[in-house]
């Protein structure tokens, strides 16, 4: 084996692959990059428990003057790839298990794995696909991850449910306290589906999404999801369990709704809870919204150590509907907003005990929903 | 107590007394800070068992309305301060434990611990000052603070060595390993000195200093050294103990000299340190460095488990002396050399088992000193 590569070319690439590696596995060679070099691409692969990556090289920089295959130490690698200051790399295997790495007048020597060790990976092999754009399934990951559960008390809820039903995908986060749903309707029919996607794996899509703009084919079995996008395959595992069935959760009457500035309702926000005080179970501060009289909204907590703090508001336009006060987690409605790319979002309210939605002026597929907490 | 002070002058002035807020303290008074109002000044003083702050705000914003003194709880109030968006903030003592904030449509109510309880400070009332600038202070600290002890074992050695002799300022560090050492001659005369500073407390200064430009008044007593800054007071306890004298272990002939570009060196060493094996005493990388007979100098590493690295410099200039091979530890080099402004600088070498010294081209005054490590 033997080639020659733009050095950022191969960087960028070992950069995809690298969110494949393990953090810790029993399985050693898993900390292995499976490099394939053919006569004019080469194929990197690297996976662990949850997800397997899949990257195709195919640049006109590459020159292959032999083919070959090997496993080398993933991390080790990617370090060197990313401090050599080398415009060209030069890769020479020079005896079976010996990898030499030249660049400039940096050389490097890498004992490598046994290539035979290298598991097979089974990428799904399956007809008809859905497909979603990369902006799409980038949007659906920001407005949902973050709602999910992040610890393993249900280990349902630490994923995002992706539902396909009457020409709609809807995509759910919740950790049983707040709520994110995002959906669409897609161009193409898909057959029923109702699978959730890790949180971890959607964290590691996202990254890889972030430098690619295309349209992706989306492959589903029971198991397992792979997005194929043009030169990278991404597969993960899929969670186990039934997801609950979170529209019925969802008010549909709102007696009150009152619209904010979406930038000012949200500095109010992390200004009251600086003194707020921290609600025993979840750890979080808890914050409290007001409709005065005079139309006027008040935001506040009070923290019997330290001291209070209030902010006023004045709603975007006429409220509707009665007077309410209402606490809950500033945690929750500080990421609820900044999920959205609204300028004015409306809070919905449907009674101080029951849980509110937040909507935005132009994010009409997105709803939040938080349930409040019961303060004195 | 009543004022009203523009917003960022006020967060200016906190965030430099804030380095005077304890980490943790038995003495919960210490938490705060103290606000003394005058007619036309604010006086912000906060201390702990290391240093000791105070801060004069005369800013022409400052509108006094009442004076008055109290005790605030530092971080919170910074905290709010840092977040409230108003250009102005009105202060207001409305009961006599009881603070409130306003700005603009904020307002925060904050408890007041009772300032009787505030301990006296007594910054040092002497006479002669050594004066020096504020960029000589700064450029010490960076040049010495990094190679102090981090750790408890001698603690004298987790100070930078101020001393003074024969005209001559010089500032030590040393963790035993390696040291650095910058020189300066001042302008005016003082009684001869040898002092300990906290690295601690130096970091903290540095970080003051980073936004001012003067001359400084440096008053010392064998327990305490005051930085006596136009608005800022700096005062910092000294280490207890006797300083090596370190001037005696700095080799003074240097059988091989060579030269390099400092950046060009910097990059290797960093490279070449991704596979060195760890040093089993400090943990740290270890690395070779082997002057060949074609006059071209070699870095290597060698790990038997993941292999080897090895980069080529050619030294900027000829050769002085014989063949040298040694081997010390990449992260002292690295350190070392970036506390240099140099482009290019020189390795000292007084033997292969004996520290080598390292020299700048654009720092007359500093020399930093690395003791090797056996390797076979």
């Amino acid at each position: 084996m033997n080639f020659t590569i733009d050095r950022d070319i191969l960087l960028n690439n070992l950069i995809h692959v690298q969110k494949g590696l393990p953090n810790k596995t029993p399985l050693p060679i898993l900390y292995a990059i499976k490099f394939e070099v053919f006569s004019d691409y080469i194929q990197l692969t690297a996976s662990n428990s949850d997800v397997a990556i899949q990257v195709l090289v195919d640049d006109s920089s590459l020159k292959v003057h032999k083919t070959g295959k090997i496993a080398l130490p993933g991390r080790y690698f990617i370090d060197i790839i990313r401090k050599v200051a080398a415009s060209r790399i030069e890769i020479v295997l020079q005896e079976e298990r010996l990898l030499v790495i030249k660049a400039d007048r940096s050389e490097f020597k890498l004992k490598l794995m046994d290539v035979e060790d290298y598991p097979d990976v089974d990428f799904l092999d399956l007809a008809e696909p859905v497909i979603l754009s990369s902006d799409m399934i980038k949007e659906i990951i920001k407005a949902t991850n973050f709602a999910t559960a992040d610890n393993e008390k249900r280990p349902i809820l630490t994923g995002v449910n992706f539902k396909y039903q009457d020409n709609h995908l809807y995509a759910v986060a919740t950790d049983s306290y707040r709520l994110s749903q995002k959906n669409l309707s897609l161009r193409t029919h898909s057959k029923t589906f109702n699978i959730v996607i890790p949180n971890k794996s959607l964290d590691e899509l996202s990254k890889i999404l972030d430098h690619i703009q295309e349209e992706i084919e989306v492959y589903i079995n029971p198991n397992k999801v792979l997005f194929k996008m043009n030169k990278i395959w991404f597969q993960t595992r899929l969670l186990e369990g039934t997801y609950p069935d979170t529209f019925k959760i969802i008010p549909t009457t709102f007696p009150t709704v009152i619209s904010f500035n979406k930038e000012e309702l949200l500095s109010a926000v992390d200004r009251v809870s600086l003194l707020s005080p921290r609600d025993k179970e979840s750890n979080y501060n808890i914050i409290k919204l007001t409709l005065r009289q005079d139309q006027v909204v008040e935001i506040s907590s009070t923290n019997t150590e330290i001291g209070d703090a209030k902010e006023e508001i004045i709603p975007t336009s006429d409220v509707v509907g009665g007077l309410i006060s209402i606490a809950f987690s500033s945690k929750y409605l500080n990421e609820a907003l900044k999920a959205f790319n609204s300028t004015e979002v409306t809070l919905n309210f449907a009674g101080e005990i029951k849980p509110f939605v937040i909507k935005g002026n132009m994010d009409s597929d997105l709803l939040h929903l938080i349930l409040p907490v019961r303060i004195d």
